[in-house]
Parts: structure tokens; sequence; C-alpha cells
């Protein structure tokens, strides 16, 4: 693909996604779980563009929500109601009308309060929701804390215990019926030994709850499967999916995984432009070389909120130096990368910053009243845009009335 | 201010703005320099809200701009061009464009490059850019890394040796006029010495210019006044503005100062209601107590970012225990405060996160789909709507088309 040709097109910051990458990374995973039924419902959080939804949805993808507005992405894409997930710790009561009123696959319960919340509401509604319980393994995901989600200090699901007793409530209700069982240890896990660690745990629970008559059809293994942004090994999907199998030890389910970064992350990429560069004299007498471009944290703000590695290359050859690669924000925390090597630059050039499909454009802002890029995809061979960059006029249009 | 009435009225999350406290704070320091032609240029990056702005301006504030964004917003809230001041580091050449063609008071240079390319633009429009250079002093703030910009390591400005170069260049070129003579050195800051000490370094330079007959009007001191979120001491003003003025050294100058969240900051409040309490079993037989809200990190980044304070506190009684007060957003990640000490909540109780004014709405997103918060002014007594509740049709606005 011609970068700088898509530069030029559609100008920067842009960010450009290669749906064809994307749907041999869906088959990949799909074929891993053949020999089963199985529903991959893609995490939408990590990126949730109505193109790109659209494109996973014509694959077959179900989908892993986290808000009504996620639910409703999902739904405009041509998503079928049958194959969404509704998860999360924090879900209102409008929303969880919503989404039983949308008739979807299962809202999956973080707590025993939001159990009886959604209770209630389906009570008042006439309605029977279906539900899962997210379970918490306490099992250590050894990933960056704010993407850790698997340990009992985490907000996120229920002991087994509590589960235990909640699935037994559920049971009995006539407006809950529980279908499924899930959990979700971690984002960017390259080992997932300890996602069938938890796979092990949970499927016990799986087995005490059949005993009991209680019939879970999903087993949700959540998401988090890691990609390669460095020199991090590709996790072996093979293994991945034999040890959930392994640790299921025959028992029939669906088994339903919600990958978000793996399907899309290094589907994308994030063009920006040189503006120029720049070089400190630093006290001791060395220098500081920057390169400043036209994107920003406002645009990824992975780097700085995650200390997240992306690869960025420019598009010349040269002799390369380090440098920082950095935004027009009026902080030092606005940065694309430290240390990266790269020739010299002039004003005009792009640079290619990898690894951007996941958890960028949908964690963007309008910080330094910037608007935010544009979104293009790339399948067959052609590009178009599939989001249209933001305008001033956009960025007023709630407040402008008010003045 | 009863914080339950208009949460009820305009629901939740919300951003709150006592206008009247910007007034008192702007006059403040407004005060502190009034023996001396002074002019207060409100960094909006901190809080761009259009009706806001409008009212900074009625109070006579200029502004400091990042962005051609944040130009136009100040322009359409009715700011004088002859006050707005536009810096940053990665100015686009149709930005600087722009900038010229407004006729704002001045362009602040943040590199030797960027200079040639305001005096190439500036000739093709046939015009004289006026201009300030920023000086990065190599003083160290004292602040989180993210928000100290005085060290040479840091992106900004330009050494005094190079500053001394461009202000001979500039004096010299037909389409530059040196009028100001700017510094910034970080935010947040409670002990205001380091910037005390940058101005004396940066007098010396202004006095050694006007030896040249480069006549500098502006002597721009940044912003960075820190604020008390929690136990901090709120810097002295008094011995502030007698400190710049002593390192002026009876050299005659406009002072120009920069405050974004001293005006800003502590004027707001960031209101969520409580979606449910969470007690998790940890592994030790402990507990951990999570209070789950409708607010998340994507309203309010700062405490994920920076690791920032803020206070936050309920609108009822009760006996207090600790707690982690938490958004639906499926990260750990996503909190608005650790270990806070509160009542016991219920699902509908208002939450009140103070100090939210600056650097909170500014750098929201949408992540996880939510639409972004309402915000509403005080003043006199009374309250109004200033921004409309994102929608959904907001947030696929520029994507629905192509789908
Ligand atoms: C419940 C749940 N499922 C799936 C995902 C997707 O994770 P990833 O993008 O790492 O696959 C997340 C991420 O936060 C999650 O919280
Ligand atoms: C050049 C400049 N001026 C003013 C400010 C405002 O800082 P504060 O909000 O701390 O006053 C900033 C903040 O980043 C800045 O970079």
């Amino acid at each position: 693909m011609d970068y700088s040709l898509l530069a030029k097109k559609y100008n920067t910051p842009l960010y450009v996604y290669d749906f064809d990458y994307i749907q041999a990374q869906y088959n990949k995973i799909k074929k891993e779980f053949q020999a089963r039924k199985s529903l991959v419902c893609y995490a939408l959080k990590a990126n949730s563009n109505l193109s790109l939804l659209k494109f996973m949805a014509e694959l077959g993808a179900g989908f892993d929500c986290v808000s009504i507005g996620e639910v409703k992405r999902a739904l405009l894409a041509g998503a079928k109601n049958y194959k969404i997930i509704y998860s999360g710790v924090g879900k209102s009561d409008e929303e969880i009308k919503e989404a039983l009123n949308l008739d979807i696959l299962m809202i999956n319960l973080e707590s025993d309060e939001e159990m009886k919340r959604v209770e209630n509401i389906a009570k008042e509604l006439g309605k029977k929701a279906r539900i899962s319980i997210r379970v918490n393994p306490n099992v250590d995901p050894k990933t960056h804390p704010y993407i850790s989600t698997g340990l009992s200090k985490n907000k996120f699901g229920v002991s087994l215990n509590k589960a235990r007793l909640m699935y037994l409530y559920a049971h009995k209700s006539e407006f809950l019926e529980p279908v499924g069982v899930h959990f979700h240890i971690g984002s960017q896990l390259t080992d997932l030994t300890p996602v069938i660690e938890a796979a092990r745990i949970v499927s016990e629970l799986l087995r005490e709850l059949r005993a009991l008559d209680i019939d879970i059809k999903f087993f949700d293994i959540g998401g988090g499967v890691g990609i390669k942004y460095e020199n991090e090994e590709e996790p072996d999907l093979y293994s991945y999916a034999q040890g959930i199998l392994a640790a299921l030890g025959g028992q029939d389910a669906t088994i339903v995984c919600e990958p978000g970064r793996f399907l899309v992350g290094n589907a994308g990429v994030f063009l920006t432009k040189v503006l120029y560069e720049k070089i400190n004299d630093t006290k001791d007498g060395s220098h500081k070389r920057f390169v400043i471009v036209d994107g920003a944290m406002n645009d990824l703000i992975r780097p700085s909120l995650y200390e997240a590695f992306h690869e960025i290359k420019a598009l010349k050859d040269g002799q390369k130096e380090l440098c920082d690669v950095v935004g027009p924000i009026c902080e030092s925390g606005d940065f694309l990368g430290k240390d990266i090597s790269l020739p010299k630059l002039e004003n005009g050039d792009i640079l290619v910053v990898k690894s951007a499909g996941a958890y960028g454009f949908s964690m963007s802002s309008n910080y330094n009243s910037r608007n935010r890029a544009a979104e293009v995809a790339l399948q067959n061979g052609t590009d178009r845009l599939i989001r249209k960059r933001e305008s001033f006029d956009d960025l007023i249009k709630n407040e402008k009335e008010f003045i």
C-alpha cells in the first residue's frame, strides 16, 4: 500500500485499516475452534467504526458490547441481535431496559446488585432476561495493571462462591434465564496460559451448575489475545484453543470468545505528517532530537496512557538516528514514540505508526480543540473513506446555540 | 448550590462551572499586576467551552491558544484578535496562514525551523508576522513529568543561545516583527519560585535584546499557577507577582500571563450518579469495596493519566469507609478515585468530584461509545446549560453515510 498517496488523498492525521487482514485474523481464530460450536464476538471497544463493524458482521462475527451505544452501533452495522452480548460493570437502568427490549443474546452480569436490577427491570417489561455471570477467577494475567482485570482487587466480576449463589438465584427467578458463564482476565496477553488456567477454574463451575440442572450453553472465555507491537511473541492460537477445549474436559458448550485487539490491532496504521525536526541543546552540551508531527496524544493516547510501544517507520531511507516523535499538544506527555530510530526528516514527510487499529481512534479526543482524524478502509486493493475528518463545526455543535 | 437538583434537571454525568468563582480568580490575578500593564491570557486548553470563553472575554481576558481550533473558538466567543496569542510546538502551514490572516496579537515560536516557516508564509501573504519566542530556561518546575515543560529534554521552546540568534534574525527580517518573549515551565505548580527563577533568566535576555534595539513589548510568563486538589498549599500570588516584577528589575513591559487551571480548575465539579456498590471478596478473606458510578475515564481522564487526585464527596451523611470510585469502562484504569472515604451509597445517589473545571471535559472522549457529558454554568444564583449532552447520532454523524 502506498501510504504517501493515501496521506495525500485523505490528508493527515489518518487512520487506515486493512480489512483483508481483519478477515484473515477472524478466520484464524474461527478455525482453531472449528471442531466445536463457537461464536467470535468482536469486542468493539477496540475499534467501533461502523463500516468495520459491518464488515465483521458479514464475516459472521457477533459483538461484545460494553455500553448501549456499542449495542446500537453493532445493530446499525447489521449485527444480528442474537449474536450480541452486553457486558460491563456499570450498566444504567435505561441501558438495561434497552438491552432487554432489543432482545440480545445475553446480558453479562458483574455483580449481585446488578442481577437484582436486571431482574426488576425484566419483571417490569414482562420479559425473561438471558444472562451470563462474569466470574473473576483471581488469576494474574501479567499485563499492564490498567488492562489487568482478573484479580479480585479489580472491579470486575464476582468470586466463584458468589457466582454459585447468583446462578442458583437466577435459576429460580421467573425473570432470569442463566445461559452463559463468562470470564475475561486482561488484555494484550501474549502468554495465554493464565486464560487456560482461568478456563479450568470456570469449567469446574460449569460442571457443578449442570449437575444442578442449570443449563449453561455458552462458555465465554473473554478476549485478551495479545499481538506483536515490538518483540512480543505472537501467542500460539492452536495451544490456546486446545487448552480451552482440554479445560472444558468434554463438556458440550458453545465457546464464545471476545477478541478485540487481535482482530484489528495490527490491521491498522496511523499516518502522520512531519511538521519539522527540532534539535534541543541540553545543559550537558549534548543534543536531543525531536520530530514534530501533526498527530498527537488526542489521536493516539496509548503511548501516554499505558507507556505502550508503537513501531514508527518513515517512508524514506537514510542514516537513522534516535529521536522522540511528538505531537503539537502542549504537554510533555504528548508523544507517539520515544527513542525511535529514524532518518533525517522534512516538513511533509509521512510517518507510519504501526499496530494502531485497536484502542486508537476509539480512545481519541478533541483535546486542544483538535479535530479527530479521518478513517480509511483498505479492501481488495482499493481504499475508501469510512469516517470523515471532524470539522470545527463538529466541535462546537453542541455549544454554539448557548453563547 | 443544590447539586442533586442540578443532577435531576440536567442528568448525569454532568460538568458544572461556577462563573462567579472564575471572575473572582480572574480579579485576583489581575489585581496582583495592577501596578503594571498586564494581560491575562486564559489558556483555553484547560476548558474551552464557548460560553465560558465568552464570559472570560467580557471580563477583559485575552486568550492563549494552541491550535487554530482554539483561536476560532476564542474569536467566536467574542475575543478581540489583538488579545490572542497562538503558541504550540506543532503548527501546520495552514494554521500559521490562518493565524496571520486573523491578525492576532502574536505567534509564539517554538523553534528556528518554525520561524522560517512563519517568515515564508508571511512573505507569501505580504504580511509582517508579530512573533514572540518561547525560551526554555532549563528550570525544573518539580511537577508531574507529563506537564513539566521547562527542561531542555522537553520538546518545548529553544535555549537562550538559540533564542538570541533567532531574535537577531527576526529583527532583520522584512516579514517578522519580534514583539514578545515567552516561557512556560510546567503546570500545577504550587511552589512558584521556579517560575520566578525562569523570569530572572528571561529578563536578562529582554535586557540584552533591548540593548540591541529589538523592541520587545510583551514579557510572557506562561501559566502553571497551581490549585488545591488535596493538601497542596495554595500558591501565594502576591509573592509570585512581586517576584516577577523584581525579576524584570524595572524594565518596562506588558506582563502577559497564561493561567488555565488557576482560573477554572476549582470553579468546576463533575457530578456522577451511583449505579451500585460492589464488595469483592479477595483471596486473603478481606473485602474490597467499589462504588460504581455513571461517570468514567472517558469523562475525566486525569486520575488515570496523571494519577491525579480529585476530592469526591457524597451528598449524604453516614459512617464513612474507604472505597474505590470506578466507572463503567472495561479497564482497571477506569477510576475516578482510589481509597476515598464515603458513606454507604445507593443507586441514584450523587457524588461530587471536585476541582474538575480544568482538563476535565476538554480531555474527554467517546471511549466505549459513551456520549460526552453536558456542561452547566452557574452565575448569580442561576444555572443554565452551556453544552448539550451528546447523543448517539453525534457519535455516528461522520461515519453513517459510509455503511
Ligand atoms: C470483557 C471484555 N472482553 C473483551 C475485551 C477485549 O480485549 P482485547 O482487545 O484484549 O481482546 C475486553 C477488553 O477490555 C473486555 O473487558
Ligand atoms: C504555553 C502554556 N501556557 C499556559 C498553559 C496553562 O497551564 P496551566 O493550566 O497550568 O495554567 C500551558 C499548559 O500546558 C501551556 O503549555
